[in-house]
């Protein structure tokens, strides 16, 4: 089964914009076992629409299209797909009211608000879960066309939502029934090439394996994919290449499936019940806002110091002047001080400190651009860890790896506590020693 | 002079990879007044590789393509177009006596590495000056097609150093010397539908004149474009929008250009010799990360307490028990005392609070989620300013536009000090007032 993604928008043919909807789709066909074989963007120029749609219909099994849902006058794909189908666009009446309620007492609803609620008239109807124009799916020359809004959380939310099964029962209904088995292993910690030559040879004698590595910076998915016709025997492939590709990535495997660092470390935070607080320097507040962007958050979070220059590290954080004229900002004494001080003034179970030479400038013979320390202050049996990143990349890179290496590091803490011995020991390397990239 | 964009390889069509070199080229074509009216991926497949080179000649005037290029073996792109042209594919000698060079002494030069120093015989050679494989371009039924590199770092180089100056010279071969006139209008504080609203009409009666909007959460851009053959005439009729342009979008409109608030607030602070602190609940450090992310902020960005519990917000900010207690933590008095206590303890010009409902838990009938109050501290005669908000977005949205509020305000304040009479006026539009959305 082959697909098209189309994507529209002159923001994408102008280069206003990079077109991470066709990635992401892309990526999501894969792991349904569809190929993508066409990815066309195109204006939002009704004529170049349609010829856009009439090829990939013409070439293609299944079309995704995204973008020109929206309510100005350029998003014109409603009309566009109408025309196709010989039908007039009508207002969604489900998504109509979703819009009037959102609104309600707040800002009037205007005709032009009411252009994002359109569908083409007898369009299936995927509803969006968080935000305002519908998806819906057409047949055009026999062939499925699918239409979602070009905001990529929306369009992630309809695709979660509605799109995957659909896409699956397409599949099936063609008797294109291979199953697959497939698990996402999450790294941090290494690079994609390091990562992927770890991994050499582990699908090599494994019929209908493969393994695909997907660079999301600062971590690294794994995919590990079995085919067969029997979802079975593709499940026992895939759990028999499970601990050796996990003892190849130890100790930089930290998870695996959909759940991201930032969202383990608070989820395990609140089930553990444990408060935390940061300081930061070079990352200046990244921590914190990774550590609150999961809803409850403020159970585990309690605050958090933002020490930017060296007076602050002092008033804020209690590092000793001492300290700083002996070793400067970025060094191992300076963010044990601001660990501690951060866990006493919070009182919090751990705090995290980060303090670092992002770049571009400041970069010095003995810290150059990139040196970062971290402390964790945890309970009595932790005590304080250090770490020093040594990593050259850009400002952005920096401080973002820097902010996953703290998150990384309550992780790792959090796993001290546990019973299991092994993972006792993983997470004690992971706190231990320097990291180079 | 339209252009077709076509990047090659199995990683984008299985969202391996996010395509950026698309966007790169689509934006400097449309520097170069080149209209990309087509992008296309496909696979690394001859026979796909030769349909959609077959389609770009016959739709387009000019072909840039890129990846295929490299030494292994799914490397096609120079078989597939030398196969096009009717030629055989040969070595480009200068660009592999630079690979021997490169590889003198430290690895063999085998069969495989030379694949990558092939061009189509008889082909224009665009040598590169950051990789191996040179780019090319021949004539295909008539149109240029421009092969290039996949590695963006080595596509960059080769557009640099010889690509730009050759479509120059094909565009104005054409004879098509229409001349682009353009501004990009930046607006924060008002949705896309409310701008396009408000832009209404604007662009109507202007020869060659089109208006665009561009949504880059928060802040929506506003494109006003100009053509014509005489570049003096594209820009005399911008100029003569420009003025309506900016009444409308009146007091939104916060800048033109490349910049965006998040820059123009520190580089406005720089310039102003200005220092400034955070308090942040809600936000959790979101807008110290985003103070600090241009390099050299530390000389403006002091620091910055986050504030999530009222504990916290006591401690560090010396907001009153009795404030919290009578009107919680979201609330105009509380935002008051948590701006005065940033700006007193971290002795700054400018301090700027906010506490709000990120939701999507948490919200209440008086304050639904997407409360948001803000509070600036500044010099004397500013005082305290405050703003509510009040939009009711996703958790991450909210986060995001409250932070951006609090950087607006920032600048508005940097505004009132000026001495022109009109920006302090607009500036205090900004500073005062509920903002619903």
């Amino acid at each position: 089964m082959h697909a098209e993604i189309l994507t529209i928008g002159d923001e994408l043919c102008r280069g206003e914009i990079v077109d991470t909807n066709s990635s992401y789709l892309a990526s999501r066909l894969w792991d349904l076992d569809i190929t993508t074989r066409w990815m066309t963007s195109c204006n939002d120029r009704e004529s170049d629409i349609a010829d856009a749609l009439r090829l990939a219909v013409a070439r293609s099994d299944v079309v995704l299209c995204s973008g020109g849902l929206g309510p100005t006058e350029d998003d014109l794909t409603v009309d566009v797909v109408s025309g196709l189908c010989g039908v007039a666009p009508s207002i969604d009446e489900a998504a109509r009211i979703h819009l009037e309620q959102r609104f309600a007492g707040r800002i009037e609803v205007s005709p032009l608000q009411l252009r994002q609620v359109r569908v083409p008239t007898g369009a299936r109807i995927y509803s969006n879960p968080v935000g305002l124009a519908p998806g819906f799916e057409v047949t055009v020359r026999d062939i499925p066309v699918i239409c979602m809004p070009g905001v990529p959380r929306e369009l992630h939310g309809i695709f979660d939502k509605h799109v995957e099964r659909r896409l699956t029962e397409l599949r099936e209904a063609r008797g294109d029934v291979e199953r697959i088995a497939r698990r996402i292993y999450r790294v941090f910690g290494r690079g994609e090439s390091q990562i992927s030559a770890a991994c050499r040879g582990i699908v090599d004698d494994v019929a209908g394996a493969t393994i695909h590595y997907q660079l999301k910076f600062p971590e690294t998915l794994v995919k590990l994919v079995v085919r067969d016709r029997d979802q079975a025997a593709a499940n026992a492939r895939l759990q028999g290449m499970d601990s050796i590709l996990r003892a190849r990535l130890d100790p930089y495997l930290y998870g695996t499936g959909d759940e991201n660092l930032v969202d383990r470390v608070m989820r395990r935070l609140l089930e553990a019940q444990l408060r935390v607080a940061t300081a930061e320097s070079c990352t200046g507040g990244m921590i914190g806002e990774l550590l609150t962007r999961m809803p409850g958050s403020s159970k585990a979070f309690v605050g958090g110091a933002i020490a930017y220059s060296y007076d602050e590290k002092t008033r804020q954080l209690g590092v000793r002047k001492e300290t700083l004229d002996a070793y400067g900002a970025v060094s191992e004494p300076c963010v044990r001080e601001m660990a501690a001080g951060a866990a006493e003034r919070f009182g919090v179970d751990y705090a995290v400190a980060v303090s670092g030479v992002a770049g571009p400038d400041g970069g010095t013979p003995e810290k150059p651009v990139g040196t970062v320390w971290l402390a964790l202050a945890g309970p009595e049996a932790l005590g304080i860890v250090t770490k020093k990143l040594s990593w050259p990349g850009s400002r952005d890179q920096v401080r973002t790896l820097a902010a996953w290496w703290a998150l990384r590091m309550i992780d790792a803490a959090i796993s001290m506590q546990l019973p299991d011995h092994e993972e006792r020991q993983r997470a004690q390397r992971i706190l231990v020693g320097e990291v180079k990239r």
